[in-house]
């Protein structure tokens, strides 16, 4: 019997295997996870690549669940956990009931869909499993004008997919009151102008000021009004955000935080009551976490948020002991071979949520040496409270990913604005610039403070 | 009256004089700069890949002269500094005396020649200035076969362009004794045979355990014997390091370290017998630096060492606050098309000069989602003392730099082996992995703690 259980098939599930077979895969076969899904590993991060073409789709089921049984483990697909039983330390499969000695939630999320008159249109499409993408494939294949509803990350990335495969696209917001910018839980309005006219550039027409009133067609969608304009289309994807998915725990008495997404402490266990449960943890989209910047729960819906909890998880189990207190949930994307960074707060946290303006810092520079072929130009913008590092956004069509993860461990090790702009870094006409737009920045914020 | 001068002509006498602008352009006339040079800023990092044809070397005068004049600078060509006057307050230039406020020793440094029979013949070249790349451009016209001496980081991107240019090149090491691998200052043996496969691949003959003997021929080179063999060249560049260029600060009486270069303060302020002269400050290849991992005097010949110290500098005359009171001297090189970085202590200094035999992990990867396209093999080796990162090395196609970049920061903030396996890191397929090589390294080397 297996001891350990772990509910979901998603990014967070599997990691949960993966790290088990990395640090003892002997231990798998003390492992069941039991997914909804009839697919293995999903990367759904990957999904709007896909539809650019960059790749088949169906590479994005990275391993089987076969993969996984070979190695031992027990994985039931196409099987829904119908209640988790705290009081017995059972979880139900209809009327199977089966004991664990640990429990691992990683039921992930669910698309949030606005109440958008004609969203259950046909043509009308979700982008939040390789099921849907499966669909939406599809659907390109015959369509000529799409709509996007949605200015975060997953409707950028497919609005520039679909303009890639030669589709007439728009993007328009999803809700009246936010801010009038793409991206606006990630970066500010000035670095969005830099993202929109990067997709404006590509064909895109980005109306980001404009919230959908109503989605339009008969059977199938045939249009949608946004702003006052009736645009056409014949394929609509709805990315507005997702929710947690936590109906099975809170079915179970399991604690609900105020964003929504499962109470943990700090190694990952969830609450009951006055306690947090010694032998259930909770992982991935589905829980909240403590932000590293507010000190206020938030969702991290990040693949990378899970894949850390996972470590933090497994290595518990191992006999180990991990904690991750807070997080920055560092953040990129490509849009449109832009790639687009952040970590820690944007300006309308600092000002809403932590209660002061921040300092700013920018600059613009190439990524090489100006002589070298090929250099780029990125754009980084640091925010610092009166002294010490506490956002970062940066934008260019390379080296993105891992600056951000610098400023990441800078914002974790309070690194303050005049540390930044004395910090060695490494020079090579073919790589780097020999005085970095990060230092540049720095020195902007210097001169403020 | 010029109140502050500026001696030397290279990197680090013009970053001065960058720095000016950049913070105080309206001082620009309050400072002299001398130089031997008839040339103004000089790339100098970037001459192999100049030779290698990626762009015209005289694009590596970053801005002459005149540039620097019009803003107000009084910048002197092809003068030389006879001696510095410390009792005085004054350097002469012959017979010529002028007077200084605060004084700047960017000297720079000479090409070290070891006594090797046959060095000055004709067609033996060093590659340390502009001037020298220009001849050695001319000389690659004719040449059929090269001998490079020295496998360091100049040797090594020389090769790789004399054989990009189709020469058939040989490098040979310069002393026997050391390591018997590429890179040995700054890599480890088992990182060097990546980039010596790399090399060996584009058709470069590494001979690394061989030191060369003699360089052969009547007037001009005809071949270098080396490892007991004979190897036919026509053109061979010597590139077996710098010694610090200090005459003329030795002169004048300023202590020079027990590395041969200028002793400074945190500040950059030279010393003369028992104090620190607060009005004389050096910087760049002339002076020593103490290492941030042995803390013992070090020379940190880099371009980016002396930008840092001329940001140091130029704050500390404009009045501020600066210091730097150790160097871990992050690198990075390209060569043939792979880039090789690392920052802090290699196994070799842990071993032999910190005292401890490093705990090491170790891990090769991909930059990005396998199923992207494009993603290259990264491998990042990490270096810790009983828990802290003391060292790092990595080689990729892409993200060296920054990587490195981000692992000067964590040597400086001694970051555990723990923290950097449960550190935060951004994920999209496009740019990254989502359980990345430094995070795999770091939980390789926990394994071992």
């Amino acid at each position: 019997m297996p001891k350990n259980i772990v509910i979901g098939g998603g990014i967070a599930g599997f990691h949960v295997l993966e790290d088990v077979l990395k640090r003892a895969p002997e231990q798998a076969k003390n492992f069941m996870l039991i997914t909804k899904e009839k697919l293995g590993w999903p990367s759904t991060c990957g999904i709007p690549f896909g539809l650019a073409g960059e790749y088949d789709l169906k590479q994005l089921e990275i391993r089987p669940p076969s993969y996984y049984r070979e190695k031992g483990f027990d994985v039931k697909t196409e099987t829904e956990v119908t209640s988790i039983n705290i009081e017995d330390s059972t979880v139900s499969i209809g009327e199977e009931r089966i004991g664990y000695d640990k429990l691992i939630i990683a039921t992930g999320r669910k698309p949030f869909l606005p109440p958008i008159k004609g969203i259950a249109l046909e043509g009308v499409y979700t982008l939040s499993t390789l099921t849907d993408a499966f669909k939406v494939e599809k659907a390109m294949k015959d369509a000529k004008e799409a709509v996007i509803i949605g200015a975060g990350v997953v409707g950028l990335e497919t609005a520039a997919a679909f303009s890639s495969k030669g589709i007439k696209t728009t993007v328009v917001r999803s809700r009246a009151g936010s801010l009038p910018s793409v991206l606006p839980l990630n970066i500010d309005p000035d670095m969005a102008a830099i993202v929109q006219k990067r997709l404006e550039d590509r064909g895109v027409q980005v109306m980001a000021s404009a919230a959908v009133s109503s989605i339009n067609g008969k059977e199938k969608v045939e249009s949608v009004t946004a702003g006052g304009r009736e645009i056409p289309a014949d394929l609509v994807v709805v990315a507005t955000g997702i929710r947690p998915e936590v109906e099975l725990a809170r079915k179970a008495g399991i604690e609900i935080g105020e964003t929504g997404g499962i109470k943990t402490d700090s190694a990952l266990h969830v609450k009951k009551g006055k306690t947090y449960l010694s032998n259930v943890y909770a992982l991935g989209d589905c829980v909240e976490v403590i932000s590293g910047v507010t000190y206020r729960p938030v969702l991290s819906a990040l693949g990378s948020t899970a894949s850390l909890q996972s470590r933090v998880i497994v290595d518990n189990l191992l006999g180990g002991k991990s904690i991750v207190p807070f997080y920055l949930s560092p953040f990129v994307t490509s849009i449109a071979g832009l790639q687009v960074g952040s970590v820690g707060a944007t300006f309308h946290t600092a000002t809403n949520i932590i209660g002061i303006e921040p300092i700013i810092g920018k600059s613009t520079k190439l990524t090489r040496a100006r002589y070298y072929p090929g250099a780029k130009q990125v754009t980084v913008k640091l925010l610092f409270d009166c002294e010490r590092l506490i956002g970062a956004q940066v934008i260019s069509e390379e080296t993105v990913a891992e600056r951000i993860n610098l400023l990441t461990i800078a914002i974790m090790k309070e690194l303050t604005a005049k540390e930044l702009w004395l910090m060695e870094r490494c020079f090579n006409p073919a790589v780097s610039l020999m005085t970095d737009a990060i230092v540049d920045a720095a020195m902007d914020a210097l001169n403020k403070m």
